[in-house]
Formats: C-alpha cells, sequence, structure tokens
C-alpha cells in the first residue's frame, strides 16, 4: 500500500526538511487517564521527572493550549476518536460517564479514526482503556480496531465491596481490592487485572504492534489507564518518583513513551510517524497527594474551567514537525480530520465534523484561522473560548459543587494576560461578549443531540 | 592574573567534560525583579516565550527548588550579595524596604561578594537596580563594586505627584510619572530615567563590560529593572509578547539573556564564566494583568507561602555544568559561597555564611546534605523547610493580609507531593515537626539581629 521508494526520494530530494510527510504515514496517539496541565517537566512540573516526554517536546511541537473536548472521560474519549463534540454522538446523559452496569456507549454509526484510516489500508490497534461501551457495536473491534488489549473501562470501576474503596488514601491500594478485567480482542484473559505491571504490559504490546507492522502504515491508540486512580507502578518505578504513587505512574509513562519513540526510530519509521501525546481532561483533584496539577490554571477534572480541559498537547515526527511551541488553540476534535487528512482518507459522509485539519500548523507552522472552542458538561454548552477569551455561561468546580453557578450577564476571562481566571473582563469588552455570544448562537442552531448514553 | 594555558591544558587534558571549571572563572548573576515561579517557559509559562531561558536551561541545570531569601526586595538582594539572612545585616524594619526618604542601607560593614572577588583580583560591575542605600557606606561603589549603570531603587519609588500612581491599570504608564534617576558610578546622568530603553542599555551596558574585561576574571551583578511595575519595553519587544506589557519586558529580559550568553560565547569564555539566572522574590499578583505568575505554587510576593519566595534558579557554564534538573533545595545565600569558593577566595572572618558552596551540586551533581531553609518576613521567622517538609509558624498573604495568622500547632506541608500547599499533614508527622522544631531552635540561638535599617 505505502510507497517507500517514494517515500525515500522526497525525503531525498526535499530542500527543506520541515514539509508535509510523505502520503500514509503512521498515526500513534498517547492518551493518558487524568493527566493534568501542570503535571510533567516541559509543562513546569517541579516534581515529576519526565526525561522523554520533554526530549519529545523539545524535538516536536508543544500546544500550550491544547484541549480535551470534555472534561470527563469517557465524552472526551469519543471527541478524540471522532472528531465530534460529545453532544453530537449522545456521549452524554444522567450520570458523567459509561459505568460497568451502563447499556449505551459509542453508537455504532459514529466513525472513528481507526474506522477512516482501516477504509485506508491501515492496521489499526486499540492499547489500553476502553470506556466507550462494552456492548455491542460499542467495543474496539466494532469501532474499527483490529486488535485491542487493555480495559474495557476506568481501572477503580468493578471494586470488591469491602476492599480498598475509591481513591482511598493508600498510597497503593491492595490489587485485590479491584476487579476490572483485561480483554484481549473480547475476551477476558485476566481478572483482577493485575494493575501493577499494566503500563509496562501496554508498552510491550505497542513494541510488538509497531515492530510487526512497521512496513504498512497503522494507526495505534495507546490509552494509559493511569495516572488514574487507583495508582501503581512497576517495581522498577515504585517509590522511585519525588511525586508519590501518582509521580510514579507518571513516570513510568514517561518511560513508555521513550520505548515508542525508540522503537520507532529503530525500525527507521520515526520519520513518517506522527506521535502525538495528550490526556483525557484534567487532574483529578479531589483525590489529593493521588491527584495531579492543573499548574496554573484552575480547577480540575469535571470542570469547565481551564484546569477540567486544558491539557498537555505534543506532536512529534522528527525532521517533519519544526521543534517549537505553539499557543494557537487546538483540540481533541482536531485529531481525526488530521489524522484523516495526512493519510488521505475521506472524511465521513453525512457527519458534522467539528475539529479541523491541523496539519498545516504541525509542518509549515500555520495556524488556522480564529475559531471557537465550546466547552461542554455533560449536554450543556458551559463556555466558548474564541482567541484569547474566554466566555463562561455557567461554571461549576469539578467535584463537590453540586449545581452550577449561572451567569448572565456571562464571565469573560482573556486567557493570555490571564491564564489562570482570576479576573472577569465582560463589563469593558461588550463588543468580545457580543461575538462570542453569535458564535455559541451559531454553533447551536446547528447541533442535532445524539441519544444520551449514560442513562 | 589568570592563567589561560592552564585552564587550556586542564580542559585538554581532562578525561570527562562535566569538571570543576579552572580557577579564577567569571561570574555573571543575573537577577530580576518581581519575576514569577511560572513565568518562563521552561517552567510553564503557557504565555510568555523565552527561547534563550529556556535554551539556558536546557544546556545548564534547571533548579525546581531555588528560592530567594526573603520575599520582598531590598532584602532579597541583600542576602543574595552577603550570602547571609537579612536578620543579620539588619536588612529590615517597620517598612518593607528601602524607601527613597530611608536613612538606611546595607551596612558598610556587610561583605558583599564583589568585595570578596576584588579582594581576588576581580573586575567588578553593578548594572541594574540596586536598592540597597543611597547613602555612603552602603551604596555600589562602597560595596566592592568598580563601576555602576542602573537605579538606586525601585523603577515606582519617586512617582510624581498627580500623573500615573503606582500599579495602575494603564498597560504602560507615562515615562513623566516618575522620577526615579539613572546614576553611573554616583553620578546622577539622566532623571527622570528613561524606563522604556532601560534593559536594552543594561544589555550594552553588560555586553560592554564583558567586552572589554574578557581577559579579567570578572563578576558582573546585572539586575534588571523589570519585569517590577511601572512596565515598559523597548519598541522591538512592546505589543510583541502574548501575555501584556507584563510578557514584553519579560521577552526583552529573555533576550538580554540571550545576549550576555552570545557575548560569552563570541569572546571564547563562555566555558570559564558561571552565569546564575534567578529573582528577587515571587510575582507582585495585586498588579492584576501587570503581575507575573507563581504557576502552581500558592500567593506571590511578600509572602512565605512558596509563591513568594521560590523562584526561577538556572546555572548555565557550557560543557561545565552537565544539563539537567535538579529538586535540591538552593538559596540566593548559597551563591555567595559558591563565587568564593570558585575563585579561591577566602570567605568574610568572623562574620557567619547562611550559604552553603553549592559547586559540587552544579559541577558533580553532588547534592548538599540536608539543611534547613528558613522563611523570614521582616525579621520574624514564618516556616522552615528542611527536606521536602516545610513547617509554617505563621502565615500571611503577600498584600492585603494586615497581621500574620499564627499557627500552634504549626502547619506542615510536604513539598513534594503537595508543592501547592493545600493539604497540612503535621497531625500525621509529630516527629518532622519536632525535627524542624529543633532546627528553628538551633538557628535561632545563633542568630544576632543586626540594627535595624528599615525605619
Amino acid at each position: 500500500m505505502r510507497n517507500h521508494t517514494f517515500a525515500f526520494l522526497a525525503a531525498a530530494l526535499c530542500l527543506s526538511p520541515m514539509t508535509l510527510p510523505a502520503a500514509t504515514p503512521n498515526v500513534v496517539i498517547i492518551f493518558t487517564d487524568d493527566l493534568g496541565y501542570g503535571d510533567l517537566g516541559c509543562y513546569g512540573s517541579p516534581t515529576i521527572r519526565t526525561p522523554n516526554l520533554d526530549r519529545m517536546a523539545a524535538e516536536g511541537l508543544r500546544l500550550t493550549d491544547f484541549y480535551s473536548a470534555s472534561e470527563v472521560c469517557s465524552p472526551s474519549r469519543a471527541a478524540l476518536l471522532t472528531g465530534r463534540y460529545p453532544i453530537r454522538s449522545g456521549m452524554y446523559g444522567k450520570r458523567r460517564v459509561l459505568f460497568p452496569n451502563s447499556t449505551g456507549g459509542l453508537p455504532d454509526a459514529e466513525v472513528t479514526i481507526a474506522e477512516a484510516l482501516k477504509d485506508k489500508g491501515y492496521k489499526t490497534a486499540h492499547i489500553g482503556k476502553w470506556h466507550l461501551g462494552i456492548h455491542p457495536g460499542s467495543r474496539p473491534l466494532d469501532q474499527g480496531f483490529e486488535s485491542s488489549f487493555g480495559l474495557p473501562y476506568s481501572n477503580d470501576m468493578d471494586g470488591i465491596k469491602g476492599k480498598t474503596p475509591r481513591g482511598s488514601g493508600s498510597p497503593t491500594p491492595p490489587e485485590d481490592g479491584w476487579n476490572v478485567p483485561l480483554i484481549r480482542d473480547g475476551e477476558i484473559i485476566e481478572q483482577p487485572a493485575v494493575q501493577t505491571t499494566l503500563t509496562k504490559r501496554y508498552t510491550e504490546e505497542a513494541v510488538k504492534f509497531i515492530t510487526e507492522k512497521k512496513d504498512s502504515p497503522f494507526f495505534l491508540f495507546m490509552a494509559h489507564s493511569f495516572p488514574h486512580v487507583p495508582l501503581f507502578a512497576s517495581p522498577a518505578f515504585k517509590g522511585k518518583s519525588r511525586g508519590g504513587i501518582y509521580g510514579d505512574a507518571v513516570e513510568e509513562i514517561d518511560w513508555s513513551v521513550g520505548q515508542i519513540m525508540e522503537v520507532l526510530k529503530k525500525q527507521g519509521i520515526a520519520e513518517n510517524t506522527l506521535v502525538f501525546f495528550t490526556s483525557d481532561n484534567g487532574p483529578w483533584l479531589t483525590m489529593g497527594n493521588q491527584g495531579g496539577s492543573a499548574g496554573l490554571l484552575k480547577d480540575g477534572k469535571g470542570s469547565t474551567w481551564e484546569g477540567g480541559m486544558r491539557v498537555p498537547g505534543i506532536a512529534w515526527m522528527p525532521g517533519r514537525i519544526k521543534p517549537g511551541v505553539s499557543s494557537v488553540q487546538v483540540n481533541a476534535t482536531d485529531l481525526l480530520p488530521t489524522a484523516l487528512a495526512l493519510a488521505g482518507a475521506s472524511s465521513p459522509k453525512d457527519v458534522v465534523i467539528d475539529g479541523q485539519d491541523v496539519s498545516p500548523l504541525l509542518f509549515e507552522g500555520k495556524a488556522p484561522a480564529e475559531r471557537p472552542f465550546f466547552y461542554y458538561r455533560s449536554d450543556q454548552l458551559f463556555a466558548c473560548r474564541l482567541g484569547e477569551w474566554k466566555l463562561h455561561f455557567k461554571t461549576q468546580t469539578g467535584y463537590g459543587q453540586a449545581k452550577p453557578d449561572e451567569h448572565e450577564p456571562p464571565l469573560l476571562y482573556n486567557l493570555a494576560l490571564d491564564p489562570s481566571e482570576k479576573r472577569d473582563v465582560a463589563k469593558a469588552n461588550p463588543e468580545v461578549v457580543a461575538k462570542i455570544r453569535e458564535a455559541v448562537k451559531a454553533h447551536q442552531e446547528g447541533v442535532v443531540p445524539g441519544v444520551a448514553q449514560f442513562e
């Protein structure tokens, strides 16, 4: 399928090293769970060492303003894989995420990156956490992945009664406090999953997949189970970080990222593989020492304040992506159109895609035109960002605040001058408020909510 | 004075590139005013671009746990230049810093880095803000500097009545709202100082000094006036950053740092010059968009919460300092003993030096033995850090809280697990509390307060 000779010639003839990659580049998305904006060295963590991710950032493009498209897990994953706000796919409801007893899930009709790239001849693999449904139509093999290895949902679900409760103060709960299954291609192969070695085993699977598929174009969705609580780390990492078990888990993920970069280089395909690293939402602050940090951003997981949805975002493709830092707003719904554009795959038909192909930003430094980003909590639009401005219609802390505060007039923050959202400047900027209201109106007029999946 | 042949031979014969530098290395301290922990790219700023400081950090040692030895300006500067907590030198009093009408200042008897290195044959220069006294005995030329160019105190002092008030909302106040003089070697050469070009002119002076003294060992104390309000930037920087005039001022300082690294490289002396970059205290948070950010740290300037005293700290000497990140506690009182040890200069006699030579950390990665760090506000010891633990006896926000909260039992935080100081864990760790109490007692028994200078 892939023309290696052409890729080689294109590289050899190329005058500028920073150009669009050859046709059908590989795509690897590394997705962490509950990692906060401030939890990597290259994003300012004073306590966690992430030399591999720091190198990835130094060699790649580090985005200071990258967003997950939801403040919690299941909808965020749906948005990343479909390029659509979760309200369109129905990934919302009475509960905030899917639970083991949920009957819903990502609808079969939704088109994921995996499906679109598979149609284009890509080999596709899911490794790690899924959390998009366990029933037919919603499972990894139903959604375009040719193979799947990992947990069906969060690692704290299926707790065994009477054992360590969720988010307990215990730095590492006993393994047998949890009964989450480890599943390969739809079959349970271990229950409870031995969580201590999960990151290590995910990594081994990823290295094996990359090595085996190196001659095909491939798409790997590597969705880590950590640093979501309960936290575990391999013996090589446990107790080694300065940041406690949370730091240990992040440092093991950093090691894992290093292994992936290394195998890509070893196989000679790093320059034709887009690796994108990010997180599903902000840090789970109520977990105390077992929760991460949003750095200078306000609040965390579960909130539409910046700390809940702005997360690390690093793009790497050595020799193709020019090293740098960008503060352009990019979000998880952009990954599908970007991956499809790189692969030359067609966009799903008759489907609204919210994201945009940002490959011109990655490979040529060309920022997309100003466009709004919408902060949803379940099916409610809480806020909207346009340029440097963010307008909040409703605000709510991630956990602990029962009902949202409603704001009319809404609150306006300038995220460039005031990234920590301290100073409401709505009164002084009525024209900005009006402009964002219009963007919201236009967006909402075009939204047809999907059938709610989180009953 | 300096033996270049020896230095060359030592370098040529050296098996490991990371060794102690040759005798009499140059020392450059770049000291910013009110720059916060979170205001540089390499410390996680999403809004300010500091490519030169990021490179300095990538090529040098970035300290995640570096402290100024006071939460405000004058005492912090005294501590840095003398290696002593300000209580010993008398750099405290009824007012929090020196003002133009103060009669006190750094006592003549105090020995500064400049005096000690000058005795060892170093050429010494002060460029930038002084703020250690304007009366005989306290001035730069009285304290070991052979030349001085800059402002005698903060750039917001000597405001002209009826003009823009201090810290006004105006992004850039009119130049003529301030009447601070620019002084060269004791003589006023410009009043009011044209602040727009201050950073540029400080930089030109620094480049000139380095170029002229390149064959002598030299000590340069480069104390920027910004990003203290009122904020100004050269036309080349004004309006260019994403962070408003505050970001513009910091980006111009970043440019200045790049100029200094460049001239050191151009003159072939970078490998024999220790450059240390830091700030005098945390960000002035009450200045709103004109104040910086302490990142994930609590509070800012004026407070003994981490955000008031933990600041960026970067050591650079290419080929000598191994690139890396360290979380060892280092503080501004360490700079005098370190500089003197490198120069082979004797320590001041009959004087208590609080700091410690940290050259083994910089050049060989050897951390100093665990030692306490004391957080003072004026002559009051508010807190003490030992290892990862910080014990607060008193707390007070930087500005806005009239009296301190007194804590008995004191509050204990684990700065590795909880860098944002959210969770008091004193009850669970009585032995740590007892150990730090002992360290405080031992310290206080040895402190003889100097005569208060800030009447």
